[in-house]
């Protein structure tokens, strides 16, 4: 019997019109694989299919939104002894599944919120930047997108994304130079509110509630026709970027250079752990 | 022989360069019917064809710029009895009325400049993000678009403007939950300059003052060439967002959706004034 | 009780997976007045509708498929005594169709094929033109748009679909001179296939036999995702041109031009009968 | 070690400014499986980095140009036993070469050449499509693209190319009935010129000598930059589409529709050869 | 005092509402230098201001339409003995001029003609393929656009014509391999029509008074309104080409290559004069 | 022998990775004539070609980053006496280098950087306005576009830059009445960082130093492949913006309106210096 992707370290319930996806491996600085990956994008499509469902709200747990790629998984697939060819490999490890979730989340017909309560890296943050509103927790969450640094280009549409959300002059700065992109810069562009809180428990129910109460007085069969209405200016720019991004990437993976800077970070950060 | 739009509630007239269109009902708080919002567009019309003419200002009085659509007069269309199917009544009184006002907006090739003197509502809200310039009288003014309150998708192009004037994160937050847009999120986004100011009839007259006292160094010709270079990016998207717009809303209207709403409102309205 | 757009002139039966919407006037040419147009697209909603469909089909009868709107229908409009001014008549009366009409063919989700037993004139020619695919009964049809010649611009998004379809050179030619657009011309352009018949009810029943044997080793659902994919390349177009076509008519339609036309040709029309 | 995509059923050589690259394996029509999609990009990636190279010239063999995917590799596929999810298996198996070798194809700088010998089909057909310039060895070649009848959307960026190169009708008409694009609709639109020839081997040849010859006057610096030109207008349309299709096939995969009819066919096949 | 760019070569009339061009050079089969270009370009704008005029039509004499640019006039221009760098040179004598003509052709509001008596080479070739209606006079007329011989890239946005009107395979060949685009591709795709006649004068007259005839149940003033929603899908790629396209020429220029091309075509024309 | 555009205004060096230009000519405010333009524009093309280089840095002297076009050689070219039309005169003083320059910036696949130690002022602003990131000395930097009061339009595709990174409000208010757009405009939307410094030399040196730094952990050939990702959005509003620009611009050149302006302030700039 083929396995799942499913994992006990992503929950999900529903809660009326809320289908609320929840990160929880604090410990990993909830890191994902690229299961996962897959897991978080077939959890938005079990979101789509529910027609009771408006809202598909994305929240996580401990001092972290998510700490972006799994390092040690990159590490073990690189080592996996296999025939396939190397082009192959990263093909189906990294092209496949990164064109996928980006899709998911881009083309997405619910409202897409993320509550972030801590930073996002990588994959994850542009993850973020692809929901519709994304709620602070406090002035401490950023954005990094460190694929200057590891070899690679901008990944889940972020060449789109972020230029579109946080303007050309701090995208071109952050993305450059892999510079964490704080609260300050986020505040207004990316974050539409801050709720200064500092309990990551509360903070996730805190939203829930103030959502439902924000959606008492609506017609909610209007929320996804607006959104649709606001998601024509970008949704082809959001595919094209897509195709064009994993494509550009392919070339590093196969020369194995982010592999090379994962087994670095992935050392480093057992070293920290020690 | 025919009736035309015309209404004493909305007054014009031409000093040198400045085409001047000036909402007078304080009473209703400016609200709009379909004749009102027809005449601010021949108007527009007549700005156009008047080659002394650079500018279209748009004015108000009272302590609204514009509450918005009637609720009065929609009630009364709808009671209208009449052979007609209700598919082509709303047709005809919504659709046909907004893809017009929203074309005359957009296409306008004069300066636009709103002089927001306090709160718009609704369509009114629309075309004064429609304007190339807004100026605001105080801190006081916000920008409110009920659409998904009272059971209708976005008007009047919002689609486009919004994410185009006031970036992506607080056009979801706003046009989703109905949120007003308050003057710190339109305070250099919509807003190009806040006059501080408390009476209305200054801030209207201190505004043509200065617009006066900038065009003295002007070479005035060159004012419509600039704006026809800026048009160029988004006159098409405002052009596909008006059509897909009223067509999307029909059906709300076919359903009597929003009319029930603005029957609500209606008699809550009256229920205050008592 | 409020009427419906109903009319024994055009009927419509569900056949599997086709819903066949039959213009069934031949003694008029089969003209359409504006109802009936609202009712063809009503037609196509309720095709949209209906899970079982995949295909919706246009047939018609008699020598002509249509010959375009009924001039005296026009007339009548035009004669009408009321207190509206002329804008909001002609917005009421044209644009509001026109603009619903042309969406609703515009985004159909279900493969839309148009079975041209004779001539298709003005905007029924245009809703030919929107369809996926269009058979001929021999080739004896033709299109022809005569807006030059009536005093209006385009209609139907046919500033998009002809060029796209027939190509530069002949769109310039047929829209500027209002010249009918031949088989020779429509042939692998906008006619996919020829059926070289005479007798229309075998040409409308040899149409859906060849289909529903083309249908048979096909999995249906991948149809409309196919249309879909198709149509990403031009929906906005056609919805920006629908637009623009129905604002830049109206200063016709408010001046009186295209019922001055249409006046003489319903006069004529008239003389031709006696 | 790692293996490599290479095949003795693909072979290429350098001839001057041509990298030609050659099908064959006529025994089984120049069926491609996954890894030989693979290799062909990493040849169009080898004569991407030539510098002497302007010309990719793609030549087959026996009676077939290629009869597209090879059911039995698909097939194997379906029934590796593994751990792996239904989705990430196809992912990695359908999606990620897919998108990689439409990618190679669709921006590719130097001039792409396709010399038909016979008849395409599926995603080798679109990869024809993809060609900048396709010669025909006589008029029994042709296109078929049976993604409805296989259960599938359009591949390899179709749902771009069929319409801009082969019009609105034929496209809808072929892609939704799965009907074989014949000579008489190619010539002209997709095929620049038929050699009427019945030998492959002196087909190829001829093309070769043409192609020789026609560059003798020739500055060849300037083709690529030439293509560079054509290409903006819909680079990013083939982007954005392989994107989407990609995407929008894997609900299929996953479900195991075009694996039945890949089986189906496969059976039917082998029963053929016996 | 300033001189100006008329030319005895180029004359113009206005006959009601058609302003004719007429190339009357036959001696040098109508060859036109810079100047010649930038009169035509003036030509036209004396026809946009005239209100009278809804038509350009071109006409010529001979037996070329026009045999594209004076290799006399470029190879004095290169033996100008300067102060100036090369890059500025060419700048002004190049890119200045094509960049102005292309605008001029591709931003004309009036309907253009062009009556091609025999074939265009080059930059005037370009120039027919701007027209938004092509008459032949027989079937030798030809394009040829012999850039990649010449060593230069595409001119006059020939990039977007071309692929627009005559199709993507045609489009790649001519271009590529500096082929003669012969009357069986441009019937139908460029010709409108063919009037198989062998007399310049009598095609010319012929023309005008089909034209006349043609126009005669027309309500003119819709003319510019359905050329201008016509143009609406391809202007901005007009402008967006004709910037790269010089852009990506002068580099050409600065190394001499094109100037090499002329000389060498120059000497040959004289060779075959004596 | 041909000259060159090289000045000793202008210097350049390659310091590793960085290409630094640097005007060095704070006597006129660095002021810029039209062969300064193009110099620059040749040494972004010398940066494009040197394979070492990944950033392309502009830096200045004295109190401005430049003044912009220098008046004196404006007047000077209106009073050659010229056979020449004034038409062929400003296409060639004017339109070629303009188009040249801003194409030489717009294409630029280095990462451009502005290090503004002063104000910048019309042609020279838009370039900064091009670059990718702009870093400011102190708060006293400011760009100034004064096109409306010199009787132009917008040059050097402000017409997208400015709307696409400081917002459609302020690109209205400061275009439409040649308004500076002061330090808090600018901070965030064009400028990245504010290094509040006095001394033109250490910011310079200050700007390079943390550039050095903030790369060291960076894998450089990564940024001009994130920044082609970032360039497909708006790569071809561009080109669009550059070529109608300078052919909307011409018609006032050729009327001799901006030169009139510029003698003006020619005149006023000599009076102030005494």
């Amino acid at each position: 019997m083929a396995g799942d992707n499913s994992s006990e370290r992503i929950k999900y319930f529903v809660d009326g019109p809320f289908f609320v996806i929840r990160l929880c491996d604090p410990g990993s600085l909830n890191a994902l694989n690229g299961n996962d990956y897959l897991y978080l994008a077939e959890l938005l499509e079990k979101s789509e299919r529910n027609s009771d469902v408006y809202f598909t709200v994305l929240q996580s747990s401990g001092r972290f939104f998510s700490s972006g790629a799994d390092f040690q998984s990159i590490s073990k697939a690189q080592e996996t002894k296999t025939s396939e060819p190397e082009l192959n490999k990263w093909l189906a490890y990294f092209v496949s599944r990164n064109v996928y979730v980006t899709d998911m989340f881009a083309r997405h017909s619910k409202i897409l919120i993320c509550c972030m309560n801590g930073p996002a890296i990588g994959l994850s943050a542009a993850l973020c930047a692809l929901c519709d509103i994304v709620y602070s927790m406090n002035d401490k969450v950023y954005l990094l997108f460190p694929f200057s640094s590891i070899g690679l280009v901008t990944e889940g549409a972020t060449s789109v994304t972020l230029p579109m959300k946080l303007g050309s002059s701090w995208t071109f700065e952050s993305l450059l130079f892999s510079s964490p992109i704080r609260f300050d810069k986020l505040d207004g562009t990316i974050v539409a509110k801050n709720y200064e809180m500092d309990n990551v428990e509360k903070f996730n129910d805190a939203v829930l509630e103030e959502l439902k109460s924000k959606i008492k007085p609506l017609y909610l069969p209007t929320l996804p026709d607006i959104k649709k209405l606001l998601r024509e200016r970008y949704s082809q720019e959001l595919s094209r970027a897509n195709s064009v991004e994993v494509n550009d990437a392919i070339k590093y993976w196969v020369r194995g250079i982010p592999q090379r800077s994962f087994k670095q970070l992935s050392q480093k950060q057992r070293k920290h752990k020690l």
